[in-house]
């Protein structure tokens, strides 16, 4: 798990960044409401592309966190908010393609194409 | 920190692996001699792409940690040792690009081109 907030700059270059140091980052939307954090990346093994950056929503009190893989294009580091921010409103989650704990989907083509398309991207 | 050998799998499917998995994996040698294990990884910001796997080796009694990045195709999963498997000799990483602690390098092209060359990765 990373650490928060300023430390995000710290293993940062204007080119690279470190996947430990995103993990644990905030997500917001454009009018700064907070709606998980990136809970780590899921990487193409044979090209070394990140496919996403997996954010996590709720948990503890509200019940169990769920899951939500994001292409890696809709994310946007901003360095006013101290994370990330995404072009979506909070409902654009609803109906995302997410999973919980141990239900892990099948990372698949089908799947990419639901998460891409369900964001926009293609 | 991810946890060790046995978890990596889990978050694994044929195509994706989970970044928070593979930090902290073991990096072996043909020989099965243990070199280090894996720190993070450091991803291009724009493309999503990991230009390298960093490995931290040393520390504890020994002194202070350093840091080999390593291009991504270098590095092989192998099932059997649990842990990432590297095709050269331990001596390869003397002399290797590397850092400690602070003293981060500029992650920019000329440091590209001497890891990728170090490693015969052009």
């Amino acid at each position: 798990m990373a650490e928060q907030g300023t430390n995000v700059a710290h293993d940062e270059t204007e080119r690279l960044i470190a996947s430990n140091k995103v993990e644990g980052t905030a997500v917001y939307n454009r009018q700064g409401e907070k709606l998980g954090s990136i809970h780590n990346f899921m990487v193409e093994k044979v090209s070394g592309r990140v496919e996403y950056a997996v954010m996590t929503a709720g948990g503890g009190l509200l019940g169990s966190a769920r899951y939500y893989p994001l292409p890696w294009d809709v994310l946007t580091y901003s360095t006013e908010r101290g994370g990330y921010e995404v072009d979506f409103e909070p409902g654009r989650l609803e109906g995302a393609p997410s999973y919980q704990g141990e239900e892990q989907p099948r990372f698949d083509r089908d799947y990419d194409d639901r998460v891409r398309g369900h964001y926009g991207r293609r």
